[in-house]
C-alpha cells in the first residue's frame, strides 16, 4: 500500500475520518519529519474541543471512570476522544495495555476514539505525539477530549497543563504509600472524584478531600470557585451524570471570565518550551557521534564541567543551525 | 553572617568539612549563578566515589534499607553520603520528610552525610542540584554515595543513569497496581533486593524476580554477568552484609573490563544534555515577558504551530547568546 500523502491525511482528519486520524497519530508517533507540515496545518484548526485531563494513581479506577464518561457523553450525541498515556518501561518502550482492553466495549462507535500511548524513557520523556494527538482529535471535530494519565512524574504534570479542566480521581482504601505519590496531584484538581463510592470507607476519603479543600491547602488558581468533590461508582453507575455536569460547568466557568484565555496561554507557553526542547534533543542526537562525543569524553575525564561544556556545545550546534 | 566566599567553600568541601558541603549544596539548590564556578572546580575533583542508585516504589522499604547500609558501611570505616530525592508536589515544592526522619538515628556521625532533596515541578523537572550534590560529596572524599529515589518517572531514570551501580528494591505483598509502576525499573537493576524477607510471601517475590531474570527479560547491559537477587530484613538485619558485598563486587566487575568507562561516558552524555536543557530553560525563563510571550500568544491563537514557533524562538534567543 502506497503511503497516503500528507495533504490527503489532513483533509481526512478535518473530515473526521477515523482511519485518517489513526494514521496521522501513528505518523506523529514515529516522528517522521514529513508529519511536521501536516501537524502544523492541523494545529491551525484547533481550539474548539474541551480538553479534560483525568489523572489518579494506579488503582484509583480512572480507566473505568473514563469508560463510563465516554458512554454518558456519547448518549448526549457528543463526540469524545481519549488519549491514555501509560506508564511504560523506560527501556523496552512497551505500553501496558490494560486501559485499552478495559475500554474495549466502546469499540465500533465512530463517535468515540480511544488511543493508548506509551511514555518514552531515556532521552525522550513524554511521547512527543501526545500533544499532537490531542490537536488531531480537536481538529477532527471531537467535542471533548480526555487525556488519561497516571498522576506521577513531571510528564504527567505537563500533560495536565495541556488540559482546560483537570479531574483528579481518588479511591478509598489505597495505602499510605500510594497516597504519598498522590499528594502532588491533588492540588491541580478542578474537580475531585472519589471512585468506588459503594465501598464503606469511601466517606472517609470524601471527608478528607473536603477538609483539605476547606483548609485551603489546594486553592491554587481556583480561589473564587469552589472545587466540587464528587462520588462515583462503576458498579452502580452512580455519579457519572454529575461528573459530566461538573465538567460542563467548569467549561462555562472558564469561558465566563478570562480563565479560558489564561489556560490557553499557559498551554501555549508549555508547548513552546517542549518544542524547543525537542529540537535541542534532536540536534543532540544527530551530533551524538561528533561534537557531543568529543565533549562528553572530556566531561567523563573531569577535564571540563557540565555547564561550560553545554554552553560550548550549544554554541557550536547553533552556529550550524543558523547557517 | 557574611556569605562565605566560593573559594573558601570549595576548599572546605575538598577538606571534607560537613558545614562547607551543606552550604555548597544549598547554594547549588538556590541556583545562584555564583555557584557555577565553584561547582565547576568541584567537578574537576570528582571521579573517585562509587555512586550507587537505590530505587523502588513507595512502600518497598528502601529508606530503611539505606539506613542499614549506612550503618554497615560506616562500620568498615568508609565514608558514606546519601542524597534522597523525594517525590514532591509540583506546585508547592515541599518535600516529604519521611525519609529524612527515618534516617535520623545516623545523625552526629561526620562520616555519614544525608540530604533530602525535592524534585522540582513545573518547568524544572529533577532538581538541578541533585547531580552537583553528588559531585560535592565525591570531591569531599566520600567513598560511597547513595542516590535514593522513588522509581517512577523520567527524572528517576535520569538519576539512575548517574549511578555506577543500581539496586532495585522490591517488597512482597504490594498490590498489582504498584507493581505496574515498578515494571519500568526492574530492568535497570544491577542488583535486586527483596526487602521484608521475614514476611511469609517474600519467597514468592524472590522466585518471581529469579524467573524474570532466567527468562532473560531484563538482561540489558548485563548479558555476561548474573544479576544477584538478595533478601534483606530490616527487622532482623539479615542480608545487609551480603548487599554491601554485592555492591563492592559490582564495582570490581565494572573496573575489571571497560564497563566502568562506558558508564562514566553515559553519565557524561546525560549531564551534557541536562546542562544544555537547563541553559535553554533559563533563556526561556529570562525571555518569558518578551520573545516567549509574543510567540506564545500567536501559538495560543493557533496562528503558528509549535515547531516553527520554537525554531523561531531558538533562533532569536541564540543570536543573542552568541553575540
Amino acid at each position: 500500500m502506497a503511503p497516503v500523502a500528507s495533504e490527503k491525511l489532513v483533509k481526512g482528519v478535518l473530515d473526521g475520518q477515523v482511519s485518517a486520524i489513526a494514521r496521522l497519530i501513528t505518523r506523529a508517533e514515529s516522528g517522521e519529519e514529513s508529519s511536521e507540515a501536516a501537524l502544523g496545518e492541523i494545529y491551525k484548526r484547533t481550539g474548539n474541543a474541551h480538553i479534560v485531563g483525568i489523572t489518579g494513581v494506579p488503582g484509583s479506577g480512572k480507566s473505568t471512570l473514563v469508560a463510563e464518561l465516554c458512554k454518558t457523553i456519547r448518549a448526549d450525541g457528543r463526540k469524545i476522544g481519549v488519549i491514555a498515556v501509560d506508564p511504560t518501561s523506560p527501556f523496552s518502550g512497551g505500553a501496558i495495555l490494560g486501559d485499552r482492553i478495559r475500554m474495549g466495549e466502546l469499540g465500533g462507535d465512530e463517535g468515540v476514539f480511544i488511543r493508548s500511548m506509551a511514555t518514552r524513557g531515556a532521552l525522550g520523556g513524554l511521547s512527543r505525539a501526545t500533544l499532537p494527538a490531542i490537536d488531531i482529535l480537536d481538529a477532527a471535530g471531537f467535542d471533548l477530549i480526555i487525556i488519561e494519565t497516571v498522576g506521577v512524574g513531571q510528564d504527567e504534570v505537563d500533560v495536565v497543563r495541556a488540559a482546560h479542566t483537570t479531574v483528579v480521581v481518588s479511591a478509598p482504601g489505597l495505602g499510605d504509600d500510594i497516597q504519598a505519590i498522590k499528594a502532588g496531584i491533588l492540588e491541580i484538581a478542578d474537580i475531585h472524584v472519589v471512585s468506588k463510592c459503594d465501598r464503606p470507607d469511601a466517606n472517609r476519603t470524601i471527608t478528607e478531600l473536603k477538609t483539605m479543600l476547606a483548609l485551603g491547602i489546594s486553592l491554587g488558581d481556583h480561589a473564587d470557585r469552589p472545587i466540587p468533590v464528587l462520588a462515583t461508582s462503576a458498579a452502580s453507575g452512580e455519579g457519572t451524570d454529575e461528573l459530566v455536569e461538573a465538567i460542563d460547568d467548569h467549561l462555562k466557568w472558564l469561558k465566563s471570565g478570562d480563565e479560558w484565555q489564561k489556560r490557553c496561554y499557559r498551554t501555549a507557553e508549555m508547548r513552546l518550551l517542549k518544542a524547543a526542547e525537542d529540537i535541542l534533543r534532536d540536534k543532540f542526537e544527530s551530533n551524538r557521534d561528533g561534537k557531543v562525543q568529543a565533549l562528553a569524553k572530556r566531561l567523563a575525564a573531569s577535564e571540563i564541567a557540565p555547564q561550560p561544556a553545554a554552553r560550548q556545545l550549544l554554541d557550536e550546534v547553533w552556529k550550524e543551525i543558523s547557517l
